[in-house]
């Protein structure tokens, strides 16, 4: 469908002259999925984020969205190409909120803020430097906007105000405190403008509601769907000190069965490498001489492992000489920067790759330093320049803001074609990425920080890390272990503590082997949050198999789920996970904090008591209970803990139903661990409690029983 | 003098492809003035900082300079013209020591660094973010280079290697520490590259030394000679509290009369506007209803008033309709962004601050908020967006990097045609500004940065004031207090203190009245340091003349001075002040510090003790000291206080004479006020001491007398 924009002409009458500016004169707009309209003008860059997208639209689930509405007219979005580049304008209401721009930190409501999302492991300031920055944005009015860019573009958030001679002040006089001097009568503002320096052209994706949930919902399916990630991606990571050897590995394997702490994975930091700035890709045979067969045993215990990694070529990795001419014109710590804009550059890394580490049994990397740091130590830049070439035309800007995207696909289709799912960790992401079973992390540590950026990866079709490494105290510990438990990956990053953190939080004596006095009493209460993560396991990957399927982020903002509720528009350390469970982490300063509950009932899931929601309440939460509240009408089906997940394992679950009339939930089954399901292969086990008896009713086309729901309890 | 540089022709054999990028052709060299010389490639953009430029340049003064000579060729400058922009490729020296960018905050020797010089109020990390950024830098081997442009340009200086394929690795193995994880080895880069993305064409100015003072020396003269500020410019500012009303002002003009403290500046802030964000410029008469009046009193006890403003007009000011199309398309808090490159704008907000204040006898004003703040306060951001147009036809990103230039030239030359000079502040600046008589300042004060940034200030023709507020403890009063003494502006900025800092330092009680129970010894203390700053004011004086005739920043670095010593290379923290004066100012964190002398003998000026250069030494330093060394064969010549500066006054003189062979002392003298001494009439006053015997021969053009020796000293 497609139909001509107006012609849009500017005139500025300024200065007695008359200035014309013409927009392209027409916008060509096109619907290119239900609830997706694309708007071209100009001639818009090749390698747009979108150029990258790994998966086809999946177009019948959006069908089955019910039909969006814009609250404005899609003409109103108006594009003006300059001799600067482009300027959009969207048009925005006084009332409305607006959230997104990727992986933000410092910052959740984003009306009225200036953002510029570039990629870079620095917040600064909150200028909208991220890992994972997105040109993306969603409304509470029920629609999103993506101006489909690689270049480094500016959003203003309804901060600027235009001279139009229509000035009209009220005449409140202003204060005379010092206090009152910064006011301002700042006319609301009607539009969002996003500066695009250095383009010809842009295309726009609007995304349609009408509900926010649904035009995430669209973005995600729109994406290819949300990643659903192996199944023993959702139990606990671990990251071994760096300079471990295979013998240092296999001990800290052991210490978790012995001491019953469950871990899924264990990940190997650069040491494993016989050079990591830049990486040579070859295992340092005095660190893991028998390397095979340390990964075979490894997974013989139940363990995957992960490997760290960037992208950057050393001269001594046999990569080097056949990516030479396909890399970038410029070296980062003196390693190649591969085109993998260019396939065949991607095709030489994913399958030396595949050769020389997955077929082995390597189950997943982490990919880091993608992030354009700006870092520079002993007087080499931490990336390359943006004035960088590529073979492909790339330029270093554009390469910047997609080198995350380009990398992950890279290594993930190898894992795709070999149809084995895995769990990675990113340094950096942008947009049309969600279909990448990657959490992102960061060295920022701030624990407030990492609560709203699970918050924030919900409206950009990621997912975060909260990563634990060492604490302040106990309480710091136990609070982050918390978060970590309640986020898409637990990880535990020790990749320079010789010890479990939970043995010793402080970093020298952790180095020393000095563990704490109360060690073992702290690893008890570690071991029972992480016990919890693997009880939730299976409402997790529930939750994630709605986001592969319906789009429906797993870990989302309050407003998401009650976009006209004013209260929860600025709560941005409250969240959804999955359909009935709200989360409200708690930070080392204090064992209680204020919650908001939203419209309905609510369980406070640890003491079982029920709260009206609309609401603000005072709650104490403990170190080993969760700081979540279970919505009334839930089924809650929780396993009993596995110390790991393996094809086999099945999940003996207990169904907790709060409320009366208990709503069905849906549980998803499949073998875990291929992409089967994306045939059909899976189940939807329907759990439902009715006059005071629970039922299972199973359908779906996966031969296989993962789960065996052994108890009923209800909650009132 | 013209001639050709060598065709460039690039070819990137890459990918099997060949890449042609045709720099331009022939990149015109121009000798524009004695040792600069300038390139020009491709269209440069027309609102260059150089367009600017308020002066010619001092062509006699520069031909007196030594012969410069390039370490380079310069026709190994290259200038690439591509899609993207410019890219401008200088030759570096794997020894060679870099400095400048401007005014810049928490770093000082830039290489190895990536820099974007733009304007803004906030550091953010060391982007290269600061007030008063500059796309110049100066080595120490002797030139400096200037890329004009006003768009955002970024240096890598230093800090990447390109993919030539000649990368040869040292056979050194990595370390097995976390620590050694990161050592990588990094070529020696051989050139700075600067990314000017947005431009279709640029010069490149280039300033030869022979030495790195002269380069300094040729980029001051250049611009059209440093800043001789007004003579009383150089005593106290006061700033009082932002809602001050007249009577209360008068009161503390009041105070500094009857406690014998020097003030010659008070300066006011917004309320005494009727409108302040954005500004009417108009008196507020519930504040200042004789205001007049009020100005003739305080100039008749001596002192003289600045008005806080900044360029936003409000549409209640009577500059408001005639400006209306003369501004940018967006408004910054409801008021216009004047078009000040457009002079009949500038003209008519210059005439309306002529006849209002400057004719009243206004004597200076504090240009604020031209820094292009990032801060987003109540839905509307501190400036205008980069894609601003103006009528001129420059945009909002070149008129942020430009901003404070045009403000400042606006303002200083109703001065100037008024043959009356100043002293302003000034929030924002860029190149080509020496000759501006105007001092930045900032709100991040941290007392490390300002002492840093007095340094930075002297590689790029710029003036800093590192202001005291309030205090974290009396030690951090008084060593801010030394510090401000020793900078170019002493200034106490108490907009938000109802009293002087010094009589209480909490915001709190000092707004309460409460004061400390050592006030009045605090009070004591202060006073002898502002009475040392009124001694100084003569040889401060004639250091800020030399820095007029002659381009010697008045504040310098010690590697300016000793270029070839590597110990001063990252000396960020000690200041040449004049010919002969060393400053090692204190922070609170402790009663000493370690100081490094450079080459020659010193003496402590406190103790009198007499140390040989090429040391470090730990140095105690009381409150009421002040940490300065003097060279041996200065004369330092010290007045006795004054409590203000007017054209009378007349200072007596104490010459101190350090060590045995005392070099000559120039001392600069006119009226302080008008800029008579442009056309000849000031006197030069050779001190000078031989035999037990100083002697004063005097010269020059100017008919009055402000110097009386009294005293020879003579400290060995």
């Amino acid at each position: 469908m497609k139909f001509v924009n107006r012609i849009i002409l500017i005139l500025f009458f300024l200065h007695g002259r008359v200035f014309f500016t013409f927009a392209q004169p027409t916008a060509e707009i096109t619907r290119v999925a239900p609830g997706v309209i694309k708007l071209t003008s100009g001639k818009p860059e090749q390698f747009s984020p979108y150029y990258f997208c790994n998966e086809k639209p999946m177009t019948a689930a959006m069908g089955k969205l019910p039909e969006g509405k814009l609250p404005f007219n899609i003409q109103d979005i108006r594009i003006d190409i300059t001799e600067r580049g482009v300027l959009v304008e969207i048009p925005l209401d006084k009332q409305e909120q607006l959230y997104g721009f990727g992986l933000q930190m410092g910052s959740f409501n984003q009306k009225g803020l200036r953002k510029k999302p570039i990629v870079n492991d620095n917040p600064s300031h909150d200028l909208g430097y991220t890992h994972a920055p997105m040109p993306f944005y969603v409304s509470n009015k029920g629609y999103g906007i993506l101006v489909n860019t690689s270049h480094y573009a500016t959003f203003y958030c309804g901060s600027t105000a235009k001279n139009t001679g229509a000035i009209k002040l009220s005449d409140g006089k202003s204060g005379n405190s010092v206090a009152e001097l910064y006011k301002n009568e700042s006319p609301a503002s009607g539009y969002v403008a996003v500066d695009v320096p250095g383009v010809q052209g842009v295309e726009v994706y609007v995304f349609e509601g009408p509900e926010l949930l649904n035009v995430l919902q669209r973005y995600n399916l729109f994406s290819g769907g949300g990643a659903l990630p192996a199944m023993w991606g959702l139990g606990i990571k671990y990251r071994v000190k760096a300079d471990f050897n295979q013998q240092q590995v296999g001990k800290m394997a052991e210490y978790f069965r012995a001491n019953d702490i469950p871990c899924d994975v264990l990940g190997l930091e650069p040491k494993w490498q016989t050079a990591a700035y830049s990486c040579s890709y070859v295992w340092n045979k005095d660190f893991f001489p028998t390397h095979d067969q340390f990964i075979d045993t490894m997974r013989s215990k139940g363990y995957h492992i992960n490997l760290w990694e960037h992208a950057f070529v050393n001269p001594k990795s046999p990569l080097y000489a056949p990516l030479q001419n396909k890399s970038g014109n410029y070296l980062v710590w003196n390693g190649l920067v591969p085109d993998f804009v260019d396939t065949s550059a991607s095709k030489l890394f994913a399958n030396y790759h595949k050769e020389t580490f997955v077929l082995k049994g390597i189950s997943g990397f982490k990919m880091d330093e993608c992030d354009n740091s700006n870092l520079t130590m002993g007087n080499a830049t931490w990336s390359f320049p943006e004035h960088s070439r590529f073979p492909s035309g790339i330029d270093g800007e554009q390469m910047h803001q997609v080198f995350g995207i380009v990398y992950q696909k890279a290594v993930y289709n190898i894992y795709k074609e070999l149809n084995t799912r895995t769990f990675l960790d990113v340094r950096a992401s942008n947009a049309f990425a969600s279909s990448y079973p990657a959490s992102l992390y960061s060295d920022t540590y701030d624990h407030h920080e990492y609560i709203q950026m699970i918050i924030n990866s919900g409206f950009s079709g990621l997912m975060w890390s909260p990563e634990v490494r060492e604490s302040r105290s106990i309480a710091d510990l136990m609070r982050r272990s918390q978060t970590a438990v309640l986020s898409a990956q637990t990880l535990y990053n020790s990749w320079y503590l010789q010890n479990p953190p939970w043995l010793q939080i402080n970093i020298d004596k952790n180095n020393k082997n000095e563990f704490m006095e109360n060690a073992k009493a702290v690893e008890a209460d570690v071991r029972k949050l992480l016990n919890f993560r693997m009880s939730l396991v299976p409402y997790l990957y529930s939750a994630f198999a709605d986001y592969h399927l319906k789009g429906i982020p797993p870990f989302r903002a309050l407003v998401v789920d009650y976009p006209d509720d004013p209260k929860v528009f600025n709560i941005d350390d409250e969240y959804m996970i999955g359909q009935g469970m709200l989360a409200a982490p708690l930070t080392a300063e204090s064992d209680e904090r204020k919650v908001y509950l939203p419209a309905g009932n609510w369980y406070d899931f640890n003491t079982r008591k029920k709260y009206a929601g609309g609401q603000e309440y005072v709650i104490k939460t403990g170190y080993t209970d969760l700081p979540i509240f279970i919505k009334e009408g839930t089924i809650l089906p929780l396993a009993r803990p596995v110390e790991y997940i393996s094809p086999d394992t099945r999940f003996e679950l207990t169904c907790y139903v709060y409320g009366e009339q208990a709503e069905t939930f849906s549980l998803f089954e499949d073998d875990g661990v291929t992409f089967d399901f994306e045939k059909g292969k899976y189940n939807i086990l329907n759990l439902s409690y009715q006059n005071g008896k629970g039922t299972v009713m199973k359908t779906g086309g996966f031969k296989g029983s993962r789960f065996q729901v052994k108890k009923w309890e209800v909650i009132r």
